[in-house]
């Protein structure tokens, strides 16, 4: 079985290195439009969207996680929140952060933009509020980190089938 | 812009009402196979899997939820767990069970069926472990409910980007 969205999904890379070609602003903003038509518990919508291009700004945030040299050869970065007024059960809103994540990092694959989720950064996430100016009642989920991939070397493995199927009944 | 991904991501709608028609198991496997290749923090891979097309059991599991109706007239249902001696951060954790789930109905989406999320029978998590056999070491996340689309009238609707974009830096 195969179809151009199963491709997508088995042959998606992180892509962490980046040549220094500009993303437009139109496809920064598709990659959020697929983020948008993730599905969400009772339709919430609970997620929302910085976008970040500016050198200076970058670079306080590569400042704030362990893999800043990515941050830094980046083109654009997406920082992913939570409004906490709008989230109805911590878990489903978790759970629906990541849905829209996954739709955004395939639509980047789409777009032959390369990205990486982000998550290394949540140890910083208030000091990541501040550099963006936002206040508490925005809970940051992730940062998409996003580029034209300098290469697609990336490997990656997953376990068997047999070993994640606990029963069929 | 557009690609048979995006235009999956876009017009992918929440399926409840199916036909009879059988779900073959290679479809449920690769619905499976499509959930396991989300990221996942340190690609930790925590998501387990229980396939349920059995109607005694669908049966026990329709009267766990207000969507009863809905669960009898699938086909197959996949229960989505975290298995907690994998898990290394329940946010991240849930945020890829999210993931994994977006995935699932992509590739349903993929294979032409119908697919949707059910999260509200996580008020009875418990009951249903019990009615799967399983430990509390397993941790629902969500059932995709699955079968052949009865129609594809369904409608959804999404806020605007400008009211979900924060800033632009």
């Amino acid at each position: 079985m195969t179809s151009p969205v199963l491709e997508a999904i088995y042959k998606r890379r992180s892509i962490r290195e980046f040549t220094d070609a500009e993303i437009s602003i139109e496809q920064l903003h598709e990659i959020i439009k697929a983020g948008m038509w993730a599905p969400s518990g009772m339709n919430n919508q609970p997620w929302r969207f910085v976008i970040i291009q500016d050198p200076g700004i970058k670079e306080e945030l590569a400042l704030q996680t362990h893999y800043g040299q990515m941050v830094r050869g980046a083109n654009a970065l997406i920082a992913v929140y939570l409004s906490k007024e709008h989230m109805y059960d911590a878990v489903k809103d978790h759970q629906s952060a990541g849905a829209c994540i996954q739709n955004m990092l395939l639509a980047a694959e789409a777009l032959q933009l390369g990205a990486v989720w982000l998550g290394q950064i949540l140890k910083n996430k208030s000091e990541v509020n501040r550099i963006l100016g936002l206040q508490d009642n925005f809970d940051l989920m992730a940062v998409v980190v996003l580029g034209h991939p300098l290469h697609h070397n990336q490997k990656s493995r997953r376990k068997e089938i047999s070993e994640l199927l606990l029963k069929q009944l």
